[in-house]
């Protein structure tokens, strides 16, 4: 019963988010929510730590200011217990740039009282900065080459 | 008892991952199997795609060639139908370097017929380079910066 509960909860999560409702994806974050979408927040101001709803709130919005969400699909989305898994396959264009953005994700979530209390998103980011550059960080790879060989 | 099952055999796979006992870990692995790491292959040999067991094993030894595993800490594991969704913390020493580096995975497997014939991870690329090379990553937060102003 309670998996049954938390399966329809993820699956207004994700229907949500794929259909860009921030107030309804929102409906389902706990207030005191702790939020962490590791990444470089040097780089990407909307990842990293995030705590309660209202901080949350403003990172979705800071995403939807740079990025114009172009599809944002569910490959796989997993329930067990209190917790949520899914991968996403994320298609974005920037904004700035009007360069195209298609990077993977996932987020592991748990529930509490019918709402989502933490969350942990990875993210293949060097793909993404490299995306959003429209270029390869080839520095590195040299770097590393050399690093190899040391 | 299917779920039951699979929630066993991906116990096996994480348990033996942990233990770095790859050839325990392989048992689990489907001879066709389709496995895909995303990440830069340019950088990191051992990511990318590979189609069956015998170059997912050459994968894990290229790992060990490259890492001394310290740590394989899995924070959520989850099963659901055929699948299974794992979050890890993975520590290392690298071996070129003595560099510490610490990243977090994500994998979705699924299976079938007692083994894994898919498997998709996601990883923190980008902190998981600026860990290798030891320095942030900086020139792409400028190239950033001036993309997000003009």
């Amino acid at each position: 019963m309670a998996n049954v509960t938390i399966r329809a909860l993820a699956e207004i999560f994700y229907r949500a988010s794929a259909e860009r409702d921030v107030e309804r994806a929102m409906s389902v974050i706990a207030e005191d929510v702790d939020w962490l979408v590791q990444g470089p927040v040097d780089v990407f101001p909307f990842l990293g730590q995030r705590h309660g709803k209202a901080a949350v709130r403003e990172g979705y919005r800071e995403i939807a200011r740079k990025l114009e969400i172009t599809g944002y699909d569910v490959e796989a989305l997993l329930v067990d217990g209190d917790r949520a898994a899914a991968l996403i396959r994320l298609s974005s264009i920037i904004r700035a740039t009007g360069r195209v953005m298609s990077v993977r994700t996932s987020q592991f979530s748990r529930f509490r009282d019918g709402q989502i209390v933490e969350m942990r998103a990875v993210i293949d980011t060097y793909d993404m900065v490299e995306q959003t550059l429209g270029r390869s960080l080839g520095a590195a790879r040299l770097d590393l080459e050399h690093v190899s060989v040391a």
